[in-house]
């Protein structure tokens, strides 16, 4: 490390220019204290959904190469006003977009996978003590397109920069830290001091939205530390760093809403027609969840879990597979909820599993999923109170 | 030529998802035809105004080059949702920005000039047929920097792809056409068929805002001839051409409101004195108009006019000026309006000054100034309905 900082700042961090001076002047303080910062900004408030919401005004399936185009711009006005409102302060600043920072992405549009940084022209400016404030979510492919990285994208966008100058990372948004659950649902929550790499990408993955998934994969890939604290707070955030001192056998739990089991009866007892099926629905950019096979009496019962949004674009994608199978049956069941357990303590410690399933005995679970440091189940929404206030207790969240 | 058309859209003709679908929908006639186009846009509506306002709520005097990368974001939104929108008509259409397209500027921020076109992706795109939408009023200069052309700046953006391409070009705005004087103001102004380079550079340079001074520069350079055309009517515009078959005597009619008129009596008899002082001015990128000097028993007195928005800027570099000349005096005179009349017809007909003033003969003129074809004359504001009318009736416009 060599005292240089990336400071992420969120969207509703920067929602108002008032906000955004506020920034700049805590940006203000830490340049006072000799630090360099690098800084990435995501698009203003609700920028990025007006811009969707302007698209479909025009076409209700918009270009994905335009799309990325359309929405690239609401980080490239959000770079330039804080540079702005940083050299109102006397601070040496400038902006830099995807083009001019040297961001390479490859992959799809609208959710792009950094490739590489050429961080040349950026540590340049950092030596001769400027701020630089760089457009977050984005990036440019070979073709020399605009590409964006995905929802979050922009905390990816900055621990890429970080792993690229052997900085520390800082990601402020509205809420200081990451909580044993979320604070907006379970006034209870805890918050956590540390946490670890493995834990927060179970964390991510469940939904937790603090911190985006891959941010945390390429930070655990180069020993990045992310700080998560709260932008307008001097309240202690997390550290997301590789092992925690002490891991509690539980660290945090996580819930998902909207969830609709889906299952398939009937199918050929053959496993590449679901490995097929599978293949297809991941073609599409679809994301299924806890799936579970099972191999009942000479046919196959698929089950598996899917966010009600995405519910009927899997429907299709399972009828169009399903019209040369009609002895196969299609069920849906809506309304569930899942709830995960995390942590990286269940690596060491044994009866986890027992006491998961000992503390929500009174809820009819109807699907399970296990990884090494989580346990996912889905029910029925009306029992999640209960559910929530058993495990909170046998795990002391 | 080589049936390549570059079509210009100016930001009222793009104020609304509706209005860019109209837009579309004439691109995809004149495509039917076989036709090879190229569009370039201005930013929807109001945007840059909205964008320049944004940036003053963070600071009142925004840092140049943040401002060009700020203002650049409105005409890359217009090309996204432009090329949505063709390719909603089933148009093969790509979008480029100012990075992608190759438009290489120098000079400063916000009045960059274009230093040269790297048409080589353009072309290769235009070859396979497919419509390239590039954002206006906006180019890389040689650090790498987003610099805007100044206001109207799309007009010459779209003039140097033309250029480049040996393209026609087309600029469409809500107006059809070119006017003897402008139609909002004087009603019975006549829509011009042709107009030669030298005199619409004369009526742009007098506040005519059909199209950009530079563009008209640049088309008469390369020869290349500019349509000015309605964007949602079929009514026949106006076409900027080298020389018109048959020269009327004056062409059109230009009004500029809010002007100051500045004298400043009793200069030291040095001529250097006023070459310096209009080059402090024009180094702070002030303009001044219809500069009079005169030698009066041994001292100078010096007027010249200034639009009422840049006096106070004016006014400071002048008392700074003369801070060490106590013996100068400085006087200011508002509210006029300089009426200017021009035609190429002026350089082979005689009398014309003489017919101008005869028609302003009760009006009390208090400066005049003159080019090989055009007369200007400022006046008190409220002589200018009587001296339209007798310059109108005069002349034939």
């Amino acid at each position: 490390m060599n005292n240089i900082t990336v400071q992420k700042f969120g969207g509703s961090s920067l929602a108002t220019p008032e906000k955004i001076k506020s920034v700049a002047a805590k940006i203000y303080k830490r340049i006072s204290y000799g630090e360099k910062l690098v800084v990435v900004v995501s698009a203003m408030g609700k920028t990025t959904n007006s811009l969707i919401s302007l698209s479909k005004e025009i076409c209700s399936n918009p270009d994905p190469r335009e799309l990325d185009m359309l929405l690239s711009t609401g980080e490239q006005v959000s770079v330039s006003l804080m540079t702005m409102a940083l050299k109102e302060y006397g601070i040496s600043a400038i902006s830099l977009n995807s083009f001019q920072a040297g961001i390479n992405t490859f992959g799809d549009y609208s959710s792009a996978r950094i490739r590489d940084f050429d961080s040349g022209k950026l540590s340049e400016y950092v030596e001769k003590n400027q701020v630089v404030v760089i457009t977050g979510f984005q990036g440019i492919n070979e073709e020399g397109d605009i590409t964006t990285l995905g929802r979050g994208g922009s905390d990816t966008s900055a621990v890429a920069i970080a792993a690229a100058l052997n900085a520390k990372c800082e990601i402020y948004s509205d809420f200081a830290g990451i909580y044993t659950a979320d604070p907006k649902i379970h006034p209870g929550a805890k918050k956590l001091k540390t946490i670890s790499y493995d834990e927060m990408l179970e964390m991510s993955g469940l939904g937790a939205k603090v911190l985006h998934t891959r941010a945390v994969e390429i930070a655990k890939k180069f020993g990045i530390e992310i700080y998560c604290g709260a932008t307008f707070s001097d309240e202690e955030g997390t550290t997301v760093t590789m092992n925690t001192i002490e891991n509690p056998v539980v660290t945090g739990m996580s819930i998902q809403d909207d969830q609709t089991l889906v299952t398939v009866n009937n199918l050929k007892p053959d496993f590449n027609t679901v490995r097929n099926l599978f293949e297809t629905i991941a073609d599409n950019n679809h994301n299924v969840d806890m799936i579970s096979v099972i191999n009942n009496n000479g046919t196959i019962n698929l089950s598996f879990s899917v966010i009600e949004d995405e519910r009927e674009y899997v429907e299709n994608i399972i009828k169009t597979f399903l019209g040369n199978m009609p002895e196969s049956v299609l069920n849906y069941d809506h309304n569930n909820v899942k709830l995960s357990v995390v942590g990286i303590g269940m690596r060491d410690a044994k009866g986890v599993a027992s006491r998961f399933f000992k503390a929500l005995s009174n809820v009819p679970i109807k699907l399970v999923t296990t990884s090494e440091i989580k346990i996912s189940c889905l029910f029925t929404k009306e029992y999640l109170n209960d559910a929530v206030k058993s495990i909170t207790e046998e795990f002391g969240l």
